[in-house]
């Protein structure tokens, strides 16, 4: 009862940053183009809500450093009222059930669940178990039972073969999701993860159109997992190799899931674009999306509140040559995202000893003034 | 105790047909084309075994009648020695995990995996379990771990929102699997399930080609859940519409999962071309492969034993123009796998007393005749 | 001068049937399932047109049999008013150029037009050729000069190697689209194809749903160019083997194309939906798809006139549950097309005194009576 | 004849360079990563040729700044010879013919051409009549017809709705393919494109990999035709932010096709893995991938000469973990080819006075100098 009880603060308290006094990469004056939105979140689409399940338990080789984020596109209503959506696979060396469902019918129906390579199962199933418990199946053939759940690997921090995170982490992380601010780095999901070989995890970022251009909000999730030290690049600087020259040289470990929310009102073969375009927000972070990495994206409309119903009304829709802005809003708002999840990262010990080291904020803008990128003091 | 004793010995059962002296849907008369292997069977490829768990226990509203099917590639050395696969989505209202590893690395690292809707997840998570439970773990990256566990939905006869597939029922699947005699029908995953209105569930056949074509062998096995009555069609007889002048309609229930197996040496690309086929040969039963269809596609070669290496030898292959009899192949054995599913169907009583009957021999028998196709007398 | 007329009347004439008088399938008893339009052609679906230009000239070398098709998804609004769209390659081995644009814009911007392989390329061009002729260009970076054109291969009949397929052909056959009856058989880019074995070529067929389902309309047009005459299957009945056991047996020779129109309101990726289906109405006349086979097929919608505005209204569109009278329209109107461009061959005598006979008319009846598929007299 | 001789000349001519003197990116001293081959192009690829036929003639209404790329995997051989190649549209605003037997063969059967969007074509059948006048013809089906031929949209500079490119000009480049130095800038299917509103056009680069990474070459040819000024990053830097400063913008015009070349042993499946990194490379020049822009890339081994026998023998290929060396050479192969072609542009004239300006070497330098990108003078 005592841990079900702490497991339900931890999924509440998640979902306010855990650091909410640490900058983000805005904070530390990395630049970026466009104007995100309040909350530089993807919960600044509107409807959109998010909740995790940060698992930090013991230590040595029974270290849990893992757990659960869930993504809701019209937060309650999101079994009852299926989004348009797309996805997208740059590398498919990782998981993300439900996307043939997604391809056939081009509707999301349900949340974006993200955890661990070896938990993807029993999370699929308890997203089941969660919608059979709260009564609101559907009669007609059940149709709807094809949960999307994607995964990194976190085995050098977590002791990812204990299979640690249950269904009730699960049901916790979907009951605890809500819309505000989202916590990043090592939290959810992201607990365990390592990008640039950086502690890394859970990051998130948001950009707003102009009214000219619709005024659309489009907001973006990273679990980042990916990357050798050497490739990272942070607003066009070799950041990676200016610090790699006094640090050991790492093989690449890897994976980024990127969850892509807008309320422009975008079908599905248009959300495919758009899911597309996350890859080149990732190269701008220097990856080259290597052999063992699961760089698989998902992008979703919260317009068209009925196009899962049985007799849907007319879509709305933006003609294919106004989504321009929308692919540099996914390209910028995924790059910012990345570099969020870096600087969230805290040195963490997990499993057996293993450490792993936060990028340093002062050496990280020191190198950027010394390539001219960071002209003002920062706040 | 007993209870995993009496588990696997369902699972050793379920290896040797439990329905021995049962016919098969050539023993029928039913004409097919082509030339079958000994077994009829996809364990005629050498190297290729089958196992299964089957579950049927009490009744009314706990009624279990599920399974779990497991189709090891090169039997024991199916995670050591990843074969080349590739796969087809006809219509993707089901899941198949994997699968983006598979299109990726053209190469299938494990068991295929078939189950109902609902228990995918935990057969997903037991593969990893049951692999890192006998030590052959990977240590560089565990890359391998990406399951592909396939499913059809079988809650009209079976209790599937009470979670009744366990981890120990997959490792006894696995566990269980060997080569020779295939069950079919209600057995293995195919439990529950249901095709053209019948009882229907597992089914199985194969094709030798001729020396001149390479001698190679090809089996398929298909877990059929899809189809309405009126659609049946056995060798091109309407079957269903004859039949269904003296019964009632009901809607279409959905899905069919159909696993293609070959020794000859084909590259991943072709393997795609091969699981695209077995559309042709779905459509020769009469089906239309509906909205709430998930018929879903997986092929895979076992030559190439060392396609997986880290240094693989030059990979045998198959000139692109010396695969039609491949094709063909895959078409007959698909049309008669299904046929031999629907011929193995018992009639079932399951979930709230609902009663499925089985394909009436004589009957059937009687229509082809009608039709002309039933030429010489059964034996 | 005189050249050019008979061109125009060639093309005038080859949308009034070019055999009035002749047969189609059903005239013949042939059963199928589904209700077709008033004409049973591509043209029952409103707004459609169809244009050909039929070349049959010469004799021995420098035979020439061969034409151009044009399917105008809006008639003259075709450029102006784009159409949503998708495709899928069965088999790819052929070409249909503009396939990438489809994808990813879901528009067709234009007509679908078909001819010989080695004539594609001016084909092409000249479609831009004639839309610029007649000042219609867009100023916006000219986006919409991407073509549609397929082909099957004609070489059997006709001196495809000297490409005698010009500019002017493609604007006749441009400007002689109309609605109406359709010509089937040898005319268009059909007139030297070859299917089983017969002669072959041009095949239409149209089902309307009940208003129950919708009152659609959907209609086929096949270019029909494939398959071995031991695979030929007529409602089901081996006819192929039946003819064949009195023949010689030729290599396959490859390619269908297949075209589907409807005013069901559809999505783009529900439009893909459908191209998918033409599989199974080819796999019930017998086809494998042979590795030789360009098998490839575009569905449109002709739904949603304002598609591709710059200001698009509200799509019309159709639940994925409501889908499955198409998917079944798709499947028997495919069917019954490429029957009917069976049906519709002629005798013809080509290139070096090839000669390709028709199916005989009375056998085909006679083989169908006796498996009981031709119960009544035919009228 | 005379005209014959000049073309003749012209495509001689372009397969040195047209501009020997003029630096390339690297001469600028603009920082890239890995290690170029002996001449940083495609050709350091053995086997690769290069032809190209350019159009400067005339001014005014018609002005004609076009012409013809040809790329031959294996020079002469390469009909003869088919090599394994792979594809991926990052954005299909465009057009590359025979993609579709590339995707279900795996093989390239003869050249990749590039030319402008009206003139696809021309290119297309004119490379089917090239190979039949050198009587190399298949007699089996006649299944090699199929020709890759891309695009982009030289419109603002060139005529092109005057149709100049012609058969011959096509036949031209194929003869004039050779190895050695490719030309960049203003020549070829590149002589009337832009890219980042600068003059651009053909732009070529390699990578070659260390001895421990197997010693491979990787080559890359583009050509470039997209971006907006704002957009243009060269070597991290915002280049076009800095330029636009003081510059009027323009609305992006779009498309850039990428040809990939390698002596690596990889596999069809492995190849489009290769092309989808051209995504990657793009995205390091500040590119978005707009809605009007036809980004389609190709990429093709070398290795497995008789990839395309009859009877092959088994294939040489390369792990997949072993693959991250050369998705690094192709995300910098790309990354340099463009910057390449960027700066090999020189102001060109065209239709109706029309005036493209050349990136400015000075200003560029003084950019990257600014940003400390620059740190040694230049040669």
């Amino acid at each position: 009862m005592m841990a079900r009880l702490l497991l339900c603060l931890a999924a509440l308290l998640a979902v306010v940053p855990a650091n909410a006094q640490s900058p983000r990469a805005r904070d530390l004056g990395v630049p970026f183009q466009g104007t995100p939105g309040p909350l530089n979140a993807i919960t600044d689409v509107a409807g959109v809500t998010v909740g995790m399940t940060t698992l930090i338990e013991g230590e040595g080789a029974h270290a849990v450093r893992t757990g659960v984020t869930a993504i809701l596109p019209r937060g309650r209503d999101s079994f009852a009222r299926p989004a348009y959506a797309g996805w997208f696979s740059l590398n498919g060396n990782g998981e993300m059930t439900g996307t043939t469902w997604i391809e056939e019918s081009g509707l999301l129906e349900g949340p974006v669940m993200i955890t661990n390579t070896h938990s993807v199962g029993v999370v699929r199933d308890a997203v089941i178990q969660w919608r059979v418990a709260r009564g609101v199946a559907d009669n007609s053939g059940y149709w709807w039972s094809l949960p999307v759940v994607a995964e990194t690997w976190d085995g050098v921090l977590n002791d990812i073969n204990g299979f640690h995170v249950t269904r009730e982490h699960t049901f916790a992380a979907l009951d605890a999701a809500r819309d505000g601010p989202v916590a990043e780095g090592s939290v959810g999901g992201g607990t365990g993860m390592i990008c640039y070989q950086f502690k890394c995890g859970t990051g998130t970022a948001s950009r707003v159109l102009t009214e000219r251009q619709g005024g659309y909000t489009l907001g973006v999730l990273v679990q980042a997992n990916h990357g050798g030290l050497r490739q990272l690049t942070v607003a066009g600087v070799p950041v990676g190799r200016e610090i790699a020259a006094a640090a050991s040289e790492r093989p690449e470990l890897g994976s980024i899931i990127i969850v892509i929310a807008t309320d422009a009102p975008l079908l599905p073969h248009q959300l495919q674009r758009l899911a597309r375009r996350a890859s080149l927000g990732l190269a701008r972070t220097g990856a080259v999306s290597g052999n063992g990495s699961g760089d698989i994206f998902v992008a979703f409309s919260t317009a068209n509140p009925d196009a899962g119903a049985d007799e849907p009304p007319p879509a709305q829709l933006l003609a294919n040559d106004r989504m321009d802005p929308l692919f540099t809003a996914t390209v910028e708002a995924t790059e910012e995202a990345i570099v969020n999840a870096l600087v969230a990262g805290r040195e963490m010990t997990g499993i057996n000893g293993a450490r792993i080291p936060a990028i340093d904020h002062a050496q990280l803008r020191e190198i950027l003034a010394r390539y001219n990128r960071l002209p003002a003091p920062a706040p």
